[in-house]
């Protein structure tokens, strides 16, 4: 009989207890239950409550001790002294997994950390395994469940995010992201476990982490290791510095090593280490949305001299070198010109397009460039008005990433665009597309071959 | 008397010339006329098409000779090989300065740089000035002005733009400009022209540039030390690598020098040199809209404990400290929290917001901080929901600095949000916000006293 792992009945649970749901609903009451429901969640929910008669039109139990048994989550949103308590009491009731939401354990005063301690001992003692304590806990967009008591986005991604904040959850380095897990506090369930339940699930091809300390590290590298072969993991770090670092005794409890020591085991692992929130987003969405490739020529196709030139000082900047196009190409694009234009790459195609048509003249350069079998990438500048034309041109050539930098004034309308057209590999400067297309690459080149990656190597 | 400077032309044109206008206009027709009325534009307009009867209800005339005396500027947009002798007819016309839309010139083949040189033999012989060729000129939206024939954002804010691409025109880097100068092949009117214009220009605060080369070095030194001790100048470089600069050849036939040799000259001198696009809009935007200060010590509010922790790493990578709270800040701020809970800097106001009202939580806190003599600058993190207050409370305290990392998976919903509310030191992740703010003080800390900035240093 296979085992189950310890974090399915979390991430997908048939039966969730919300112990300590509050009577308050609508804006500002923060209340799980009404989130949960509204995140379509279909199983069997049980409330506990001392003094609410009912919620939402769910009856709530007074206590633990009345729920029926073998529930596979409990949700844990009371004040903190009573929590050793319930969460001993659940166990009583062969619950297999509870989250505590609450907060003030091991991140605040010694009296939280004497409670943290009495939590630690009924998890080593009883069959029952741990998420925090403060921690928002689980999001599943596949299976519609959230336990935050936040309303979270669905977005059904192949992204895990694995996270020692909530911060992360609510998207605020713009990543995003079908399945979560804040660890909070890390009393139990722990980052090698969510490694461990990610590497076998389907439904995610790509893990992203913000970490701020581990505890076991061998551990850790050896599943890092293996799920690498299948999967990239991208990871932000919190605490690098001496103040981040004790800021993050306060956040989580959790004490990290030196930055330096950090650094060594995410490049001799493989992972993917980045420093910038903006970087973060940017690599996994690079992941996501465009093919694996290893080549390192790009073509550039811009309606300006100068941000063609920008982007060719960052072609080299990110260790790409520019695509010498093929006789056939230049054929091609050629007729377009002007006879007295110098055609090269980068493709300054604005003349051109102001003559013939910009989508016209931007569809036979990059279809040209997609055909050019000395092209490994291509990176389009274009203006909000080009977008569909590339994303419909692109799209027939599904093999061959093509990376956009949208430029404009207007932010919101460009985000708008992309969104109207379903367009996701964008970004909104030439570094930032070729940072992260530096990433794919490298993660693609080195998988497989046990040579280490040298992405975040300063 | 007063000596007018030689851009007053061009940059507040009372009449203006359009030789070569097309009869076609509407989308795709890239009318300059139209895009001028468009524009607002007050002035005196005269068109030249030997063609053309009339266009939008404004008669053509036959030829440039056929032109009343002294017009201030003419836009040249026909075939390259008509521009000398058009040059030299408008010089003929008494009209004080010329933009060469028109393209061909040295940046492409040699029949191009004899043109080039045609023009320069006008130039140096009499009296009138040259924009470009290869320009899309001026705009200048405090004087309803814009030679470009793409429509243009209006937008009166005190920067200036000086351009060697039309593309930083279109707003590339997300920064906003009230005035821009697209140098072009600059064939006459150059970088130090620019600057000595802007320098005495009282609607303009902050300069950026985007260039490629440049011709006169001691000139441009000089001039930037002296606009320096008032305005900031921001400069991205494009030809940086070894690509880049022959691209650029092609680009606006201009050669560049050595990296180093530039980033040395910026050094000395104290302009703020970036090499991203993102870091340019960032930075103008920190000048536009913070107040100066020269101080380090920076409060954080955030309501995720995980973002506090990457912020205050990147507080310590710009070379900030974070606050020390005083007594007082501190006696006010406790009250919102549980017992147990650390307070101190960031100030993670999650569960303070939950249990008393977000707004009315992130209001002290921002109030105290603001307030506090020990704290000199504050970075608020934040999701759409607080942006309103945060500007609110930050307006009542001109003098000191508040950027806002604002934070949420949904991008266009925080620049629109941004927009509704008309706020505009906000940035997508922190070390943006202090990479800009880390820019402006410098700045302020340099300025007049003769230390050299460091800014860019590398």
């Amino acid at each position: 009989m296979n085992k189950e792992h310890p974090l399915r009945p979390f991430l997908e649970p048939k039966s969730v207890a919300l112990i300590g749901v509050s009577q308050k609903t609508g804006r500002g009451s923060f209340n799980i239950l009404e989130s949960l429901l509204k995140y379509g969640y279909g199983g069997e929910i049980y409330l506990v409550n001392p003094n609410a008669g009912d919620v939402l039109g769910l009856k709530a139990f007074k206590d633990v001790k009345a729920l029926p048994r073998g529930i596979d989550l409990a949700l844990i949103a009371t004040r903190r002294n009573a929590v050793p308590e319930i969460v001993k009491r659940c166990a009583d009731r062969d619950i297999r997994g509870v989250i505590i939401i609450a907060e003030g354990f091991s991140e605040s005063d010694q009296e939280g950390k004497r409670l943290q301690r009495k939590i630690n001992d009924v998890v080593s003692d009883r069959d029952i395994r741990v998420i925090g304590p403060n921690s928002i806990g689980v999001v599943n967009s596949f299976g519609a469940f959230s336990s935050s008591f936040l309303p979270l986005p669905k977005s059904s991604v192949p992204v895990a995010l694995i996270s020692q904040t909530g911060g992360f959850f609510e998207g605020f380095p713009g990543c995003p992201f079908g399945k979560g897990i804040d660890l909070g506090n890390m009393s139990d369930i722990n980052f090698v476990d969510a490694l461990t339940y990610f590497e076998k699930d389907e439904e995610i091809k790509i893990i992203a982490m913000y970490m701020e300390t581990i505890t076991d590290v061998p551990g850790f590298m050896a599943v890092c290791r293996r799920v690498l072969k299948s999967k990239p993991i991208i990871i932000i770090r919190g605490g690098r510095s001496e103040l981040g670092r004790r800021a993050s005794a306060s956040h989580t409890g959790s004490l990290g090593g030196s930055d330096e020591l950090f650094k060594a085991m995410f490049r001799q692992t493989g992972i993917i280490h980045v420093e910038s929130v903006n970087d973060f987003g940017d690599i996994v969405k690079a992941f996501l949305y465009l093919p694996p490739f290893t080549g390192n020529r790009v073509a550039i196709i811009t309606p300006t001299g100068g941000g063609g030139i920008i982007a060719l000082d960052n072609v080299e900047d990110y260790g790409f070198c520019p695509a010498s196009l093929s006789e056939e190409s230049i054929n091609t694009i050629t007729p377009l010109f002007q006879p007295w234009a110098n055609v090269g790459n980068p493709i300054d195609m604005l003349a051109a397009g102001m003559a013939h048509g910009y989508k016209y003249v931007y569809h036979r350069i990059l279809e040209s460039c997609l055909r050019d079998t000395g092209v490994d990438l291509v990176l389009a500048v274009c203006g909000t008005y080009t977008i569909k034309t590339i994303k419909e041109v692109a799209a027939r050539y599904p093999d061959k990433p093509v990376a956009v930098w949208v430029t404009g004034s207007n932010r919101t309308s460009i985000e708008g665009k992309a969104e109207e057209y379903d367009f996701r590999p964008y970004y909104l400067s030439p570094d930032r597309a070729l940072n992260a297309l530096k990433a794919v690459r490298e993660y693609h080149t080195l998988r497989g071959t046990g040579i280490k990656t040298t992405y975040g190597l300063s």
